[in-house]
């Protein structure tokens, strides 16, 4: 079934608001193994308006027009719908009356612009919205059925659910499609396509790629859920191995938070160059109370010295981004507090600060458990300072999902050339 | 001049990305004084985006093709291109030797599918990417032209500023215009509407606003640099007055920077239910060095009282979440730190932990400098975990704001109650 949006307005064709409609609805109709073909915004001109209408009716079984039901001057897709049809627009008793008793719900006139939101192409169906005063309806044209749905996200969703889904679900082929999603870490998208080209597929599957920084997301889409595709995702597993950080579950805190929790484990940070962002990103998810016990930005020595104990020789003698150091941070933040693990990063984030021998993007990171500590310093090629942060929060959080996977807790990470390791 | 803009790729139909790039520019062409005419997104599908860039070209000057330049065999956007134009796709030697250099410098083998991010349609003309292995390209069709770009975000932006922008600045008619920025803070966006509407604007000026949380953006469009135009920022200024964070800076972290090192002030944060999120925005800014001294994430209880000396019994009677926590956190800080000034803060961030009492949303702040202690307890109303995290950040970075330039330390914010206030 092809199917495409349509949205008006000049506020998200300037960047004034995002089009989070379509977001929407692009993921609750892959939830049901549909997919949008196109989806186009156009300025508020009524013969732009037409005319993509038309060629998006041409092209397929349903059109999604969004937005432009107001009551005002700039609100203009019934004047398009009927134009498109060679038609008129005309008064639906039945919105109006309904129109009437909302204000007289209210106990409040109706003011007279809107009236407009009652006039519909001539033998358009009506669309009831239950939460707004513009009604939707549904022409046909070229083979094609036009949705028309309000603008404001609630009324949308609530129309899209109640009463456009269930008529896409009786048109739809009855078997629905899969999709199995990896998130990966450690290899590039071209690496992972270079490893997975000449992969057989069974018939029907297909191999998509998603950049998701840090993760590379792996999806296969599969048209039945049959034993070959059972089959096809343990094959998959075992070929993108220890480079699947998580299945099915993009948000690594949340995935690093079960584990923690599952162990009964708690974790303390002792961050410099990422300055806060590894906690922040964790205390994100509900409940990481139970297993972050503390942080520390050490940003400058003598907070390294003096919140975590790093040794002030130790400092001077190897420098702030040292293994020395981060395995210092490391042990002094598990001393200096309640918890089980201890993760520690240290670096030059740049863009100042680099060195010939520690050039920007030099990272050290060390887990220790107070039994061992795992530490390596790591170099980022060409990366600017918040790259370098994010991609720093992600090995520190990688080696924490190795350590308790029970895998080496140093990955191979393509593009992070490791300079140093130390167990 | 009329432009379009055409996505490619799945992710964006089915809502697994947000077209981040396309609200951008949307914002960077208004501007220049510029708009789309319409921006559409197809499928990775090659006749399909064939077919969708011969008819934006037939309606425009520009077309701006976003996407599918990647190495993976779903980057359809050079082949496309080449089809367009009847031609082949042939070995662009220059990209090659760049992408050859790049690898060679990160001591990596090239991957084989990065070949292809080197093959460009016959006759286009190669625009360069500084910091990405895809490059851009510019061909013509039926009169328009069309630019081809890279999906990743800091590689779009960059290519268009550095590239495109110029090249429309060059073709476009009439002079620009000047645009004044107003960041603010506390007022919703109809509040600021309100209190500028009657606004007395000289010809040819506009205002707009845009949600750019936690800011509001006020900005106001002119033709030309004229006196008009001075003494209308100045009345713009005085209406806006405390609520202004900063003017044409909407790095609310580098401008609190600037003021701290002018004024020659460290920093030390307690955070709570932030979470390290205010150091993290501190520390994105270069140079950050200068000012942030250290940050404790104090989450658990123990960590309250054994990383900032926050008395247990103080805990104990008044709990973690309260303006008597608050003050000690900020004055613990101080006392196990280097730093002049001291932020804390600690809430209920929920979607868990509300009470009657204090419901989640609750969120304490205190600033202390060793000789006074600003402390207020605020409620956000139906807001989310993130939201109320990110607006916490954000009342703390204004106190701070308040703090250095004179100003109460406590302001007015509509839609945050202030439930308790102390000096």
């Amino acid at each position: 079934m092809k199917i495409e949006m349509l949205s008006t307005g000049d506020e998200v064709l300037q960047g004034d608001i995002a089009d989070t409609n379509a977001a929407w609805c692009g993921q609750a109709l892959s939830d049901m193994g549909l997919s949008f073909s196109r989806r186009q915004t156009v300025a508020d001109n009524l013969d732009d308006i037409v005319d993509a209408m038309a060629q998006a009716a041409k092209r397929s079984d349903w059109v999604l027009v969004n937005g432009g039901l107001g009551p005002t001057s700039d609100d203009l897709s019934a004047e398009a719908a009927a134009r498109l049809l060679g038609t008129e627009l005309e008064l639906n008793q039945d919105w109006l009356a309904k129109l009437q008793a909302w204000y007289q719900a209210q106990d409040t006139p109706m003011p007279s612009s809107n009236l407009k939101q009652a006039m519909l192409p001539k033998g358009a169906t009506l669309v009831d919205n239950p939460i707004g005063t513009a009604c939707g309806f549904i022409i046909e044209y070229a083979g094609a059925q036009l949705i028309f749905t309000p603008g404001v996200p609630s009324e949308f969703k609530q129309m899209l659910q109640q009463q456009w889904f269930p008529l896409l679900a009786k048109q739809q082929p009855q078997a629905q499609g899969e999709v199995k999603r990896f998130y990966t870490f450690g290899l590039s998208e071209s690496s992972l396509s270079d490893r997975l080209d000449g992969f057989a597929l069974p018939e029907g599957a297909r191999l998509g790629y998603r950049s998701a920084r840090p993760s590379i997301e792996v999806k296969v889409f599969y048209p039945r859920p049959e034993a070959q595709f059972t089959a096809l995702i343990d094959s998959l597993r075992e070929h993108l191995a220890e480079h699947v950080f998580s299945e099915d579950q993009s948000d690594w805190a949340l995935h690093l938070q079960q584990l923690m929790i599952a162990q009964n484990k708690k974790l303390v940070l002792a961050e410099s160059c990422t300055g806060g962002m590894l906690a922040s990103e964790l205390v994100a998810v509900a409940g990481s109370s139970a297993y972050v016990e503390r942080g520390f930005v050490t940003y400058s020595n003598q907070a390294k010295q003096q919140s975590i104990g790093v040794p002030e020789s130790l400092l001077a003698e190897y420098g702030a981004v040292s293994i020395q150091t981060s395995q210092a941070m490391a042990e002094g933040a598990l001393r200096h507090s309640e918890a089980d693990i201890a993760l520690s990063i240290t670096g030059i984030a740049g863009p100042g600060g680099g060195s010939e021998e520690k050039p920007v993007g030099t990272v050290c990171f060390s887990l220790a458990d107070g039994k061992q500590c795992f530490s390596q310093q790591l170099q980022m090629f060409n990366r600017s300072r918040s790259v370098v942060r994010i991609m720093s929060t992600a090995v520190a959080m990688d080696m924490l999902r190795r350590y308790l996977t029970g895998l080496p807790v140093m990955g191979d990470y393509q593009h992070l050339k490791r300079v140093v390791s130390k167990m």
